[in-house]
């Protein structure tokens, strides 16, 4: 029985749950929002129990120091000590970290020297491992990064039609994100379905950011998100997949820079863009009932590239036994989902069991007995996956 | 009996090819290459004899002069003004041109107000209108867009997920390409296997440039080729699909201008970018079989982007009927086929017949008895199509 941390630290956040292994029980979870301001969120669950606390946080440093008063203080633990390994979410780990790695000598500096591949991100990973390093000295750190489950891939996927010096140089391929997410529930849906040797799972992990996975035999295949998580899928506010020469266009047309013209692709696009409305698909989703043309459009769009990216893994799979529907949008939009399969009814055979689909981020078969394919709807823990990998590497 | 003259011009080369209508024989048909240079192909056959002359053409009108002559020195017609209609190839269309479009007065001027969105091939047209329009001061003009049978597609099919602002204010918006060879070869696909109403055919033209179509009851429900004909499939030296974030990312690492960067993506990409060894899928495939690495892996990497499309307007579509291969590789390629289709047996039901499938340029059903999708070679002819649409709209 051993306590160990996971830990998800954004540019102004910091996400964290508690994990008693290897029971895998959540002791506490919580989150501090809008570090750097005098108003900041300090949210806890505990025991089912939410608490909210607005409070200045200046830094990651003071963060923690909350979070690890409030574990004493809610006697979640009697001593720090008790705390012995602590895994960190790492967005980007490039060509340098292609699986979960326990932090030793050196290890942060090989990760700084990354930060380019995902420069929101990643650095805000290496302030939350720091402040945890300097608040508690004994406990030792694991690295988790999001693009381990996709670093697998073989080179047929994740090479583009680049000069080939662009890769060998510059590092230019695709890496893909959310891999934690695609190997939690790919893993779920093979260990619950049963499925034997070369299993062909898609996975669809449709949040605010989204991506879908092609896993041969558990194995990522291929996936959606591609050298930055602008590709794939239309998302609440990025494009997903667009003709780079519309880059110069607007660059010429519009006289934007473009940096300028990426960041509307990336903040500016998707849901949003089209829509008008809102990146959130519930507003998206008011609008269009209410006879929003834009907004119906943009739902339509968003149902028609989740589709196409299904049809085109596939292919690539030769097949498909299981598709899984995880994240925001993937465990909660039942009319997304429905959309979705239907419109690969008789190309896969899928076949929606209304009843069944009618639900909301419950672990489910969605598929009708006599669906070719299963769905599933399989609510993602990326947190877990972090805490296994941690125990795993340390040994504990 | 009419005589029509079929013409696609380039920046530097002018196709023509005259046929007896409505019997749609081909009369004589030629090409004229290197013009503006003092060493200028005129090619031309004309029952079955090749001739090629080199010499000094200054332009375009030069070059119709030259072709003028020769149709009445080799007595291919008595008097110039037996021709009556002349169909001119236009790459794009834009939002302006939805169809073929008889030249009346301010066509041509309409028409250039759209030139920026193909720059190096609009302006190509329009001089080799204004040659013919001298030249055969009596004969009428239509103007055939390769974008036409894509501006068919739904909304859904042809809107990017950017602000939709860019859309309305600047055109951006999917266009597609090689529309009057899907156009093409799908009637005759469809035709020649009598499929009934909503027939569901995937056309893929794949040469030099290569793009893909979902065609749905005859009409183009999607294309591969984006804004420009740089997205979809990987091309000889164009990447297809990438992350534009890459964009960016190699105008800081490398100090390249965004131009610079899309003239990698069209020039230097693709076959030729990945296996460093050409942009001819001849050489690439020699290459590979002398055991070069990158060869074999840009030929798979090809191989693997039509089967993902093809996986994507399968879903689409909701099924197929038909899968359609033309131009360059798709008619003359043996080895890329049997590797597409080997790729489709599973999910698609797709079965080749290896021994139908040793063909090259030859219309032929290439699928065995018991595939479930017919597959099926087709040589493109968009001259015919540009022929039989100046017929049809100058009422000959």
């Amino acid at each position: 029985m051993t306590k160990v941390m996971s830990i998800n630290a954004g540019s102004s956040s910091l996400k964290f749950q508690l994990f008693e292994m290897p029971e895998e029980k959540v002791l506490i979870s919580g989150n501090v929002e809008r570090i750097g301001f005098e108003d900041a969120y300090f949210t806890t669950k505990l025991n089912g129990v939410k608490d909210k606390k607005v409070l200045p946080i200046k830094d990651h440093a003071v963060a923690v120091e909350n979070l690890l008063n409030a574990l004493i203080e809610l006697k979640v633990v009697k001593n720090l000590d008790e705390i012995k390994g602590i895994g960190h979410r790492v967005v980007h780990g490039g060509e340098l970290f292609k699986e979960s790695t326990k932090v030793s000598e050196g290890t942060i500096e090989k990760l700084k020297t990354i930060s380019d591949l995902a420069p929101l991100h990643n650095p805000a990973a290496i302030v939350g491992y720091e402040a945890f390093a300097k608040a508690l000295p004994k406990a030792q750190h694991v690295l988790v990064f999001d693009t381990a489950f996709h670093s697998k891939m073989p080179k047929l996927s994740y090479m583009y039609a680049t000069p080939y010096e662009w890769y060998e140089k510059y590092g230019v391929r695709k890496y893909g994100a959310h891999g934690t997410s695609h190997e939690y529930v790919s893993e779920e849906a093979i260990k619950y379905l049963k499925l034997g040797k070369n299993s062909k799972v898609i996975t669809c992990h449709i949040g605010n950011g989204a991506s879908i996975s092609a896993v041969l035999d558990g194995k990522c295949l291929d996936t959606s998100m591609g050298f930055t998580p602008l590709s794939g899928v239309m998302m609440g506010t990025r494009t997903g997949d667009i003709d780079p020469a519309v880059v110069t266009y607007m660059m010429e047309k519009a006289g934007m820079s473009a940096q300028e013209v990426l960041n509307t692709f990336n903040k500016k696009s998707g849901l949003l863009g089209v829509s008008g409305v809102s990146s959130d698909s519930r507003d998206v989703e008011e609008a269009a009932k209410n006879g929003n043309e834009r907004a119906k459009l943009a739902e339509e769009m968003q149902v028609r590239s989740i589709v196409k990216i299904i049809g085109s893994y596939y292919a690539e799979l030769n097949g498909c036994d299981a598709i899984v529907f995880t994240a925001g949008l993937g465990e909660n939009n039942i009319d997304l989902r429905k959309s979705v399969c239907n419109q690969l009814t008789n190309c896969m055979g899928v076949k929606i069991d209304e009843e069944a689909n009618n639900c909301r981020g419950e672990f489910k078969v969605i598929s009708s007995e006599n669906s070719k394919v299963k769905v599933m709807v399989i609510p993602t823990n990326e947190e877990l996956v972090i805490a296994r990998d941690t125990v795993r590497l340390l040994g504990l």
